[in-house]
C-alpha cells in the first residue's frame, strides 16, 4: 500500500476478496487499511465469515458499498485505491456520497489479479486434481458417444462424474458441439442428437475448492475423412507449436503467434477465430491472455490454457485444449488425456 | 426512448441484452437508436449471432465498449441512456474518451429489469417446466438420503437428474446442508457425510432455456424431536402466511412482513436472517425483492420465491421455498413438492 501511495484499498471483486481474505460468500466488500482489514457482508454469512476469515467482519443491512464508504469516511483515509474495472458507476456515486469529497480515488486494477496469476504449491495441488477430474470424466464417457445420444445427455454424464469425483460444479456451461454445431466456438450442449460421421467438440472443466480446470477434446463418430484428418492435424500441430515455445520469459503474444502461424500456413488462419489461451485459476478466464498484442512476459508458476481451434461453418469444429503450468524451461501439463484423433463407433 | 428523453441506449447487462435481442453469448454490448439496434460482440460469436438476433451485428477485435463508443460518436447521439449499476468506472472512462465530451449520460437503470419482472405466456411455460424439473429431481433422490451419504453425492445426483430432464445446468451452486452446516444459509454441498438424527437442507434450481427455478426443502434423517418439529412448523406457517397475502397489488414488504411476524411470534425472529423472497427469471435473483422497506407493488405475471427459514448455530437450518406466479387474486405455485416434514430412514 505504501508503494502504491494509498491509505486504504477497497476490494470489490469476489475472487480477489477470497484470495486476500478466504471469504467464500457471494456478497462482500473488503477494505484494507494499515490497521487491518474489514469485510462487509450480509447476515446470510454471519456464521460463515467468522469461520473463514481473519478480517474483522461487519454484517450490514442494506448497501455494502455504502457501509464501506461510511467506514472509510470515519477512518479518515484520503487516498483510496479502487478497482476501477470492477466498481460500477452507481457504486462510485454511493462512495462519493458516503466518503465525501476530500477522498482521492486511485485506480488500482490488476494488482491482485497479477499476484493470483502466479500459483503457489497449495494452489497447484488443487489445480492438478481439478485437471485430473476433468480428464478422467471425459475418458469415462467416451463409450457413450454414439449416433443418437443427445449432447445434453453427454454433458449431464460429464458433470455428474466430475461432481462424484469431488468437484463443486462445472467451471462453465459444458460445451458439447456435434456436427455443424461444433462450428460455434461456444456451442453449449443442446438437445441435438449426435449423428454418424460427425465431429463432436467437448469443452469442460471442474471447479475444485474454487479452482478451475479447462479441457477441450474433439472426436469423430465414424471414420474420419481425409479433410477432417487434415484439419485435426493442423490444430494439433498448432498446439504443439505453442507448447514448443511456452516457458517463463516468453511474451504472451509469441505463444499465440506460434499457434496462429501453423494454422495460417495450413490455410486455416481465418478459421481460428479466437485467441490461443488464457490464465486459469480462481476464475476460468484470468491473467495472462495469450493473444495478439499481449506483451506481458510469462512467469514460472502461471497456469494457462493452450486451445487453438478451427471452425468450418456448416461442417463442424475442432479444438484441442490443455492446461499448462509454466516453468523456467518449459511447462508441466496438468491435463493428460490423449491428443490424438479418436474415431468412435 | 422518447419518453426517457434519450437519443440512444447503451445496454451492457447480458440478461437484458438477451431479453431485448435474443443474443445468448457471454460478451456483448447492445446500442439501441431510433434507426435500429447494433450488437457488438467478438469473433467467437460470428456465426451464432446471425442465427439468433435481428440486431445488426458488429464483430469487434478488442474492447466492445470502445467499439460501441466509436459507433455512438459517429451517430451523433447526444443524450445516451446508460445502465449505471452495470457499467464500470473503467468502461465509463472508455466511453468518455470514445464518444467525446458533448454526450450526456442519463442513468437509465431498472427499466429492462422491470419489464423482465412480468413474464409472458411463453416465459411462463418454460418456468413451469424448470420448476417441475427441480421438484421431480428432488423427489427422486430422497431414497438416497441416508446416514453416510456425502452432501456432494446428493448434489451430484440432483444436478444429473435435472440435466437429464433437459436443464442446461444448475441455476446456482446446489446447497446441501446437513446437520450443523444447515445453519449456514448458503451451505454449498461439501464432502461431509449426512449423520443420523440430522436436518438436511436442499436448495436447488434448474436453468431451462435460460430461465431459472429455485426450490428449497428440508428433511430430517431419523425421527424428528419436538424442538425440530416446532421449528419446522413455524417456518411452514410463516410461508403459508406469506402465501395468504400474495396477490397483485400488495406491496413487496407486506409479504415479507407476514412471514417475519409469524417467526417473531414463535420466538424465531432473530433466526430468520434473510429476506422472504426474490423475483426469478433470466436471473436467479431479480426484481422484485420481498424484503423490508420494499414498497414496490406486486403485479400479475411476476414470479417470486417465498423462502422463510431459521438457522440455529450448532444445530442446523430449516428453509421451505416455493416459486409463485402472482395473479390478480392470489398466486399459482410452480413448485409442487410436498411441504410437510419428511422423516427418512
Amino acid at each position: 500500500m505504501e508503494r502504491a501511495g494509498v491509505d486504504a484499498l477497497l476490494v470489490s471483486h469476489l475472487p480477489n476478496i477470497f484470495y486476500i481474505s478466504g471469504f467464500t460468500g457471494s456478497a462482500a466488500i473488503l477494505v484494507i487499511e494499515g490497521a487491518g482489514a474489514t469485510l462487509f457482508t450480509d447476515s446470510r454469512y454471519a456464521i460463515q465469515d467468522s469461520e473463514e476469515t481473519e478480517a474483522c467482519v461487519e454484517i450490514v443491512r442494506g448497501s455494502l458499498v455504502a457501509a464501506a464508504g461510511r467506514h472509510l469516511a470515519g477512518s479518515g483515509a484520503r487516498r483510496i485505491g479502487i478497482e476501477a474495472a470492477r466498481v460500477t458507476m452507481s457504486q462510485k456515486s454511493t462512495l462519493d456520497k458516503t466518503v465525501g469529497r476530500r477522498a482521492r480515488w486511485i485506480p488500482w486494477d490488476g494488482k491482485i489479479e497479477a499476484a493470483r496469476a502466479v500459483k503457489d504449491a497449495g494452489e497447484l495441488a488443487i489445480m492438478r486434481e481439478a485437471a485430473r477430474i476433468a480428464c478422467s470424466s471425459w475418458e469415462e464417457i467416451l463409450p457413450l458417444v454414439k449416433p443418437g445420444v443427445l449432447e445434453i445427455e453427454l454433458a449431464a454424464e460429464l458433470e455428474f462424474r466430475m461432481r462424484r469425483k469431488g468437484a463443486s460444479g462445472p467451471a462453465f456451461d459444458t460445451i458439447v458441439g456435434s456436427g455443424p454445431r461444433g462450428a460455434l466456438p461456444h456451442a453449449l450442449a443442446s438437445p441435438r442428437a449426435v449423428g454418424k460421421n460427425e465431429l463432436v467438440v467437448f469443452d469442460l472443466g471442474a471447479i475444485l475448492r474454487r479452482y478451475s480446470s479447462d479441457l477441450t477434446r474433439t472426436v469423430f463418430v465414424g471414420r474420419a475423412p481425409a479433410e477432417v484428418r487434415r484439419w485435426y492435424k493442423a490444430v494439433l500441430r498448432a498446439q504443439s507449436a505453442a507448447r514448443g515455445v511456452l516457458r517463463a520469459g516468453v511474451s504472451a503474444h509469441q505463444v499465440d503467434a506460434m499457434a496462429r502461424s501453423v494454422l495460417q500456413r495450413a490455410g486455416l488462419g481465418k478459421r481460428f477465430v479466437h485467441s490461443t489461451g488464457h490464465g486459469l485459476g480462481l476464475e476460468i478466464h484470468e491473467m495472462p491472455r495469450l493473444a495478439r498484442g499481449e506483451k506481458e512476459l510469462l512467469q514460472a508458476g502461471m497456469v494457462v490454457t493452450l486451445e487453438p481451434g478451427v471452425y468450418i461453418e456448416g461442417k463442424g469444429g475442432i479444438r484441442i485444449e490443455d492446461d499448462a503450468l509454466i516453468t523456467a524451461d518449459g511447462a508441466e501439463y496438468l491435463t493428460h488425456a490423449t491428443r490424438e484423433l479418436i474415431e468412435l463407433g
